[in-house]
């Protein structure tokens, strides 16, 4: 696996039980997945040559990310290293304009979007589509650590155009919630879903994901399933595909793709028969797929963010103290205040003393302790 | 953890998601644990001088298996290094002659037994308790790789007693079943109890775990808790301690004692809220316990043997496609007819289409095919 991080991390872990030998390729021999494979080779995925040397051995080579460029990966694949997913499709998680222009010709819901290069550009899409607000999204990478901005006006649309970057505008959409649904597809074709879940967002930042999403209706559940899974065959991803969703009162629209595990799927290491990084292996190495199906009734996951005091291990005792059935995940990073460091999981049946709000108040209680110390985070 | 066997192997795996340093010492690099642990030292736990060299810089030290010499565990203690369980505790796993006086003494029920030094002692013995068969144990190993001998006649013993090692001679008990009750006690004394489960032995070999045990009465289950978790605080146990019981239409016996991951107590990765292994470094690090609470209604696990074809990879493709719910976990062990390399878990609500009876004949079909390529092993 290309990437270091905690995908890496969790996804050595599900390596484990099956035997299957898995190395890393990551920035430094402290990265989060570094610290627990032992078989980690330190290299720069922005070099072919370290990419290259990376993958001599392996049966097939997978992504903690999407970030390694277009370039290297077509001369991976020409080298005659097995990629899962490919180039072919990884080139839609790198190109939000050329994602959004194959979802359209797919006949995939999204939200109303154009390519824009200036302020006019901006003003007339707003024009054309729902107005102001519009979103600009970065075509590839971002700016500062940041690849979206919601634009109230043409001033605040300058002001990102003043960096540079390839823009898409897309409309505002007002939605009730974002959903997500997992999928994996193997190499030889073989499909298996994840029941759709809610993500519960805070600035932008998933703070909670909700197993099954709430109230869901099952016709809205498997509709989100099987857009998920045509979108999967159509692109012809290998691996997991994360499909981020608006539900609106006028149906689903997809937002964003990832072709990797997703945060929105860490609750399945708990709350389901195989776990999205199990799940993950099994697709890349065209082993027939696990069950998706969920192992409680209700599962909640929420992330845990640094605070000022770093010293999370010392927490440890206060939180399984307090909450013996929380399951806490941990990524050994540094921890920084609003970083993202690891995430912990409650399941149970959803009723009475399991009820989704206790779950949900169990799941936050101990994701903000072990983050900063405070029963309440944010 | 001395030892870098599959017990090792799991903690390692349980060691990921709490950030937890784990550190292992094995004979070899291709030791179970050797292959998936970053932090690998090799050396022999015969050897004081390896021991110390190991146990540098680690907060605690615990173990894998039971034979690091008693002097040696003393030795460490001695020189400062924190061992769970602690070397007065750990004895009674090397003594089988010290922990049925001491079980005795405690007013534990166990199979009668006497020390027996020859073939009129193992006779009188004979007389006095149940008669023939007597079961002859070795007290402290065993010749062979064998430990427990059951003798129909005083020349079936004089054969025992001709290998020379120190025997005790023991009831040979008509039992209804096997049933271990696995228990942890953390450092300062906090003690949780598994639902006591029944394992399947063939030939003296567990082949099956059922959690919990099939029929159990609520209060025979309760018992078999309580006196575990005596047990454990009688003995000063820090970590896991699994109970073996003999379930007599008399009550309980206890037959032997475990003090680490117990193979009773696999079944707990998938079928309990804690698992056995995240449970064992809970305990060790004096960190609050986690939850006991089964994951699942019913939970199975079943054992994988070796057979004659060592390619146990080619075949994961055949037992995942037939039961895409089995969870497989493979030690990464050399295959050979008999050799234990591996498990695997099938949990469910124990009703209908995952009756027991039915996730029993999944369990089965699965590891038999894993192991040996046929659909039914043995």
């Amino acid at each position: 696996m290309v990437g270091g991080g905690q995908l890496a991390r969790m996804t050595c872990q599900a390596a484990i039980p099956l035997g299957i030998q898995f190395r890393v390729l990551a920035d430094t021999a402290v990265d989060s997945a570094a610290q627990v494979c032992p078989d980690v080779r330190l290299g720069d995925y922005h070099q072919l040559d370290d990419l290259l040397a990376f993958a001599a051995g392996c049966d097939v080579v997978t992504f903690d990310h999407e970030h390694v460029p277009g370039e290297h990966l077509a001369a991976l694949a020409a080298a005659g290293v097995p990629l899962a997913p490919g180039a072919g499709p990884l080139r839609y998680t790198q190109d939000k304009l050329a994602m959004r222009r194959e979802l359209t010709r797919l006949g995939v819901p999204c939200p109303r979007f154009a390519a824009v290069a200036d302020v006019a550009g901006v003003a007339r899409f707003a024009g054309q589509a729902a107005g102001w607000p519009v979103v600009l999204k970065a075509v590839s990478g971002g700016y500062d650590g940041r690849g979206v901005w919601v634009c109230d006006d043409a001033a605040a649309a300058s002001e990102v155009l003043a960096h540079g970057i390839g823009l898409l505008a897309e409309e505002y959409v007002p939605f009730q919630r974002e959903l997500a649904a997992l999928v994996a597809r193997s190499a030889h074709g073989q499909g298996a879903a994840y029941p759709v879940v809610e993500t519960v967002q805070r600035g932008g930042v998933c703070h909670e994901v909700l197993a099954p999403a709430p109230g869901l209706p099952a016709a809205v559940a498997e509709e989100a399933q099987r857009l998920a899974l045509d979108i999967a065959g159509s692109l012809g991803v290998t691996g997991l595909l994360a499909v981020e969703l608006f539900e609106t009162g006028h149906g689903l629209l997809v937002n964003e793709l990832a072709m990797r595990p997703h945060n929105s799927g860490h609750w399945t290491i708990e709350g389901a028969r195989t776990s999205q990084f199990e799940q993950h292996l099994r697709a890349v190495l065209d082993l027939p797929l696990g069950a998706p199906q969920p192992a409680a009734a209700r599962t909640v996951m929420a992330n845990v963010f640094g605070g000022q005091d770093p010293d999370v291990y010392a927490r440890y005792v206060h939180v399984m103290a307090a909450d013996p059935g929380v399951k806490v995940h941990m990524y050994g990073k540094a921890v920084r205040p609003g970083r993202k460091i690891g995430h912990v999981t409650v399941t149970g049946s959803g009723a009475g003393e399991e009820s989704l709000g206790v779950l949900r108040g169990r799941a936050l209680r101990a994701a903000s302790y072990l983050g900063t110390g405070k029963e309440s985070g944010a």
